[in-house]
């Protein structure tokens, strides 16, 4: 398993119900991808979500992205975490 | 205090190593301008780092970055988060 960042734009406005909401969904069908959403962040000046994961593959969290409405426009993978 | 999220582009081949100890050089610092980093990941293929905090400014978190030698290219505040 890798993590993964991903992204998303052009989300301005966003509230914390709907952030809320995006993730539950993605959380409701992850295992199905073997991926496993950690955390999300909202910019909602910059329209910007970031949002962390543990997954077999890029392709994996995209499919579970797509299949709940809000593809990524990036997803990298991060393989180096300090905390 | 307010969540931000740096980002750091032209990074390619950053090391573990490096990484932990750019994030040291902060933490080192961070107090004097009440900045508290959290995490960073990193994606050496991209050359992008990722880099959240607890600041009261975004410049607050540049000044912190500037003076260890690494200033961030985009800093965003994340206020929503889920997880």
């Amino acid at each position: 398993m890798t993590q993964f960042m991903d992204i998303h734009h052009g989300m301005q406005g966003i509230t914390a119900d709907q952030l809320r909401q995006a993730h539950e969904a993605d959380l409701a069908i992850q295992e199905e991808e073997s991926v496993y959403f950690r955390q999300a962040w909202a910019d909602p000046d910059s329209g910007t979500i970031y949002c962390l994961s543990e997954a077999p593959s890029a392709e994996a969290v995209q499919r579970i992205h797509e299949r709940t409405g809000h593809k990524a426009d990036e997803i990298h993978a991060v393989p180096l975490m300090v905390q």
